[in-house]
């Protein structure tokens, strides 16, 4: 990020506030970013807002709280970094979620690097756990830089065969908490060779909602996705659609199909995901994009943060589950019921489908749950 | 076949004859029947045809050796089925090198049924044998005849699953000649059961060249194969080879890259093939062909078959593999060279890669071998 300022001490602080602030979020923060200028100014105008809203006794983020999260993350050693400010990822840049804050424990410039995230089960198979390992170390020695969660599994088997070569380990909760406590030498050396970031203050013990939005951030920062085996329904296939979303590639380590492990890797591949034999397969499937000379775009100044996705976008996954029951439905009959484009409802439902909100039946039916 | 009048009994024995003369193999046959009208006035243009290109003291199969095939194949119990007449296969009758005659032992109208090839490894894993078993009895049970070649493995274990609801083996040799020696009972249970079919004369050894021949038959008869389990080079990705000839459907059954067994698989999967995971996956991939109305396109008479593929379709595998080298060309660069719609260069590159006689590399780049 060298083209973008560095921010002031309390622009540093009005954001770390306006973060924290009740009801605001990643997209929310930027929204009011981009109307506002600036985040102090964005806050001043907080509380008439959550007024004109009928929220009365709406009060933002204390600074003392903020200035307590600051000197928190100065003890745990870690670095406070802001959305378009020196050293915030830019594969992270474009998202309309993008965290408004990241701490980081180690080095940033591993987060300058193409990256690939490698996802999976935490009950993994041996094949599963050699096939993390092989896979981390080639694209580790074809200069990637190896993304994961830090679970147990599939993510800790990545992030320790990527440890020599480069790795970034994206927490759940804060950057202090070690989460699940087996992983803790692991956690230990990611600070000192690899990079560890966290979204939420320091001391937050990780709780089921936060695995979602951390795994936004895991398939934000890479090219491609990787899910290296996985359930049907599981929180690698949130990841997945998380990269589908952000218009990443997606790929998946086959499997058989009487291995359960292997379904939600199976559903992705049937789905369109790229298969993924080895590192070659990634490698090669990312050589266009590699081999093109990165467009020379430089960090887009906050206030010039693209709008939210209006609500046409936005909206459709959930219009679409208003339109189904348990019966049936042609998707013929979905589209001219919402009007959506065919290639747009397509996305959409196969997006349903991995979630499991919708089942896909023979001839092109679709049905809740 | 309730369209095709039955053939006299001398053109049957004319279409024997001509169909056991050297050089004749199954297009040529198609050429002269068409040609000529019928197979007894092609047999008696064979010698002026051979001496016309130069082949001297050419003589057609004599009326002997065809009068003592017709013997051995009923001395076996086994029927005749001619091209194009009653209880020949209407699935074959598009092929360009549909057989011209079968021998069959059992229930011909097990073919007039819709089919599926269930074809794979010879030394099959326990879960593949349990996939074959699995997807046969499945498959069967919603009305599907499954069609395999009686080989060791998958073969085998796709039959026996299928024995009860309806299943054909095609075999290389001769009707009378089982192989393997192991498949004695299964194949006695086939003849009763379900449906055998081999296109050589009786008595013929299976030598390893007429394995393809007889996989093209399989691929022929199915409107889709699925290769449940083969490695990189194996007879099964032939299969599939013939099936993508013939506008059929290609699909197979994941597994872990780590499996050898799952390789050929696994590159068919990247070349394309549906994802399988069970027969729900084959019935729904076939829903739409299975539910339109079949077109009431009655038999072609011998004499209105379409020409055998011009030398731009049939040359183009010889051409790219002429301009091709152990260094690696890039695809572009064969396009221009070769003049070939990039469709059609496209799906010949993967049929070569297929067949291990090039290799894919990175950036669209292929070489031979």
């Amino acid at each position: 990020m060298p083209d973008a300022p560095p921010l002031t001490e309390a622009e540093t602080l009005a954001r770390l506030r306006l973060a924290r602030s009740r009801r605001v979020g990643a997209t929310t923060f930027h929204r009011l970013l981009a109307e506002h200028g600036s985040a102090a100014a964005a806050l001043a105008a907080l509380p008439e807002i959550a007024r004109a809203a009928g929220a009365e006794g709406y009060a933002p983020c204390p600074e003392g709280v903020a200035r307590a999260e600051l000197a928190a993350g100065r003890r745990a050693g870690a670095r406070l970094l802001s959305f378009a400010a020196p050293g915030y990822p830019a594969a992270l840049a474009d998202l309309d979620d993008a965290p408004p804050l990241l701490w980081a424990l180690g080095d940033p410039a591993l987060a300058a690097r193409p990256m690939i995230a490698l996802v999976g089960a935490r009950n993994a198979s041996s094949l599963g756990l050699r096939m993390a390992q092989r896979l981390a170390q080639e694209l580790g020695a074809a200069g990637f830089t190896v993304v994961s969660g830090l679970a147990r599994g599939i993510d800790a088997a990545a992030h320790e065969a990527a440890l020599a070569s480069g790795t970034i380990g994206v927490q759940a909760g804060g950057i202090d908490v070690i989460y699940p406590a087996e992983n803790t030498a692991l956690s230990a050396r990611m600070a000192g060779q690899g990079l560890r970031l966290a979204e939420l203050p320091p001391g937050t013990q990780p709780q089921a909602r936060h695995f979602p939005q951390r795994n936004r951030i895991i398939a934000g920062l890479a090219r491609a996705t990787v899910v290296i085996e996985a359930a049907a329904r599981s929180g690698s296939l949130l990841t997945a659609r998380n990269a589908l979303d952000y218009g990443r590639e997606v790929m998946a380590v086959p499997g058989h199909p009487m291995d359960a492990r292997a379904a939600g890797c199976n559903l992705l591949l049937r789905d369109g995901a790229l298969l993924v034999r080895g590192a070659e397969d990634v490698i090669e499937a990312l050589g266009a994009v590699m081999s093109a000379p990165r467009p020379a775009r430089p960090m887009p100044p906050a206030a010039a943060k693209s709008p939210p996705p209006g609500p046409a976008a936005t909206d459709a996954p959930a219009r679409v589950l208003a339109a189904l029951g348990p019966s049936p439905t042609p998707e013929d009959a979905l589209l001219r019921t919402l009007g959506l484009e065919a290639p747009v409802l397509a996305q959409v439902l196969v997006l349903l489908e991995l979630e499991g909100q919708v089942t896909r039946h023979p001839g092109g039916l679709f049905s809740l749950g």
